[in-house]
């Protein structure tokens, strides 16, 4: 136990936060110490790891984020900005759920089934979690662009209340609680009721018309492929689902594929399933997918609008692979390659 | 009252049907006698209408179908497929509101702010309405293609739940009350649960990937916009909305059209309303639309993964707009053009 890693989770006790909770725990990731961080108006709260009870504390009083080999943010990016430079000149590994990070150069942005090498290149001691829906997008793009490279992308996204955190989850349960008891719906969390209604925006339009969220599919999906040549257009929108985001998705390669080489090329990417080549009604809804691991793909489709298009639809578990299990997976990733490892003085700590 | 129009509602206790005598009555459609059919479960069933009421006949007892002017179908294509052309050949004019006729030659296609002379054509004295999210996507799409013809649309549809009928808002509404009670849930209008949930296909993919849901919308657009040039590639969605089918779009023109140049020809076009030129937050909703009757588009921005594109969001109240104010809005263009007037025999009837 105590050759394992000083884990720290940031952000603790938010939707994210609590499945990396959840996830370190499922996976035996090797911990010799663990500790839970959260906003000021969380400390004190008790969350359970395992068999220990973690009581969650305060970044301010954090004294030394060196006490630490790896830590998992997933506390905005506001404090990720300030926090993530302090552990990682202190020799942690962090590892930032949040979209702070994912544009810098010297900051690989990672979907280990993808691009796992990039690891190699985090020279500033931080990672970056993609976006979650970027996340479900690339794992079933990578295969694709392997073979064939893609040219361009439209992609439209059903993202779930818990894209929102905790307060998203419970602002869909109480309106439609309240509509069903004939009351008045308040919004506070999304800008116009989310139940039984669909939000054609998530965030506020920029200049040219994309969001933020949107922004994210169309430039984080360059860097993780690798390629500055794909062109992406996205339109996300929020829907009234608890867990899980889904992607209705139109590729052009650069050349043709065929619907069942790219079912095989699909089905041969790790953690990817194909749900419907044998059972055409078995295509992956929010409701397969949520608490499961992998990115479920279907419908996939040779799109004849144009000479080498496919059309398909992608479902991911935003809150694990999209998320929690992404940031995990990237820990275990470097613990592989050698990239993280419990440090010198962290062995002396505890003799 | 007695120079008007002899009306027939077939289909009148489904959730079109009904929407269907709304409309009639909201809009003083120039009525003289209006009677409702439906299927034989329905017979004796009793509707109101203005300050009458509605005895439900059945369609097999009825011996003369020529004492109408005009037939509003919804009851289906099997359906429409035997009674269209009795009531047809007898001199009625039958607007369906079912798939059955949508690709006959001689059966105009029509959405009267689109296409409005191609009733002209009408030679079988059939009109079809056309599919529900088909219309919504065409009253945006048909001021920019007179401008610049577009050559490709890509289309993803965010179906409600009553395009499947009152069957299908009962298994939403009932649903969502067993997940909030704790109880197991049943499906049975849709293939699986649409609480909560998000269906990436509505009935059974055919041969090449693609749902009848997705091919209307992938053939109807061209018979509607009158260009066989046109390549739409849609993926269509059910959704656990009640009214109101949200469509998320981007087109390709010819040449350019520019965000604001599209924004004044779409603003131009009847019964379109721009929802978010001033107020972003604005683009619209289902929740915006129910019981509306304009197609409310929003989020126009230039698509920068091509030279020439736009995105764009669009909402229609799928029972009006989407079917029974479309069809109502056939009659009055026929009758604006002379092409449904109550008839000789009728008019001799009531002296």
């Amino acid at each position: 136990m105590n050759d394992g890693l000083r884990v720290a989770v940031v952000g603790a006790t938010g939707a994210v936060g609590r499945e990396m909770l959840q996830v370190l725990s499922d996976r035996n990731f090797p911990i010799g110490r663990i500790e839970a961080f959260a906003s000021p108006d969380s400390v004190g709260k008790m969350l359970d790891f395992r068999d220990q009870t973690l009581r969650v504390q305060s970044l301010e009083s954090l004294s030394d984020p060196g006490q630490f080999d790896v830590a998992l943010f997933s506390c905005g990016s506001e404090r990720s900005l300030t926090w993530a430079p302090r552990f990682a000149r202190s020799g942690c590994i962090v590892i930032d759920n949040s979209s702070a990070w994912r544009g810098h150069e010297q900051v690989p942005l990672v979907v280990p089934e993808v691009n796992g090498d990039a690891l190699e290149q985090a020279s500033l001691g931080v990672v970056a979690v993609p976006n979650c829906s970027t996340i479900g997008l690339v794992q079933a793009l990578a295969p694709l662009h392997a073979h064939r490279p893609l040219r361009r992308v439209v992609v439209t996204t059903f993202q779930s209340v818990s894209g929102s955190g905790r307060k998203g989850i419970e602002e869909l349960d109480r309106q439609t609680r309240q509509l069903f008891n004939a009351q008045g719906v308040e919004s506070d969390v999304f800008h116009k009721r989310i139940a039984f209604n669909i939000l054609p925006l998530i965030g506020e339009p920029e200049d040219d018309g994309f969001t933020a969220e949107e922004r994210k599919l169309m430039t984080e999906t360059l860097k993780i492929l690798g390629d500055d040549e794909i062109r992406v257009v996205a339109t996300a929108t929020r829907v009234p689902v608890f867990v899980g985001h889904g992607l209705s998705v139109v590729v052009e390669p650069s050349e043709p594929i065929g619907v069942e080489e790219a079912q095989e090329l699909i089905a041969a990417h790790p953690g990817v399933l194909l749900t419907d080549v044998e059972a055409p009604m078995n295509a992956p809804t929010p409701e397969d997918i949520a608490g499961e691991d992998f990115t479920l793909v279907g419908r996939l489709r040779r799109d004849p609008s144009t000479a080498t298009g496919l059309a398909l639809w992608v479902v991911s578990d935003n809150l694990r692979k999209g998320a929690a299990l992404n940031a995990v997976q990237i820990a275990e990733a470097m613990i592989q390659r050698g990239l993280l490892a419990p440090r010198r003085e962290g062995r002396q700590e505890s003799p």
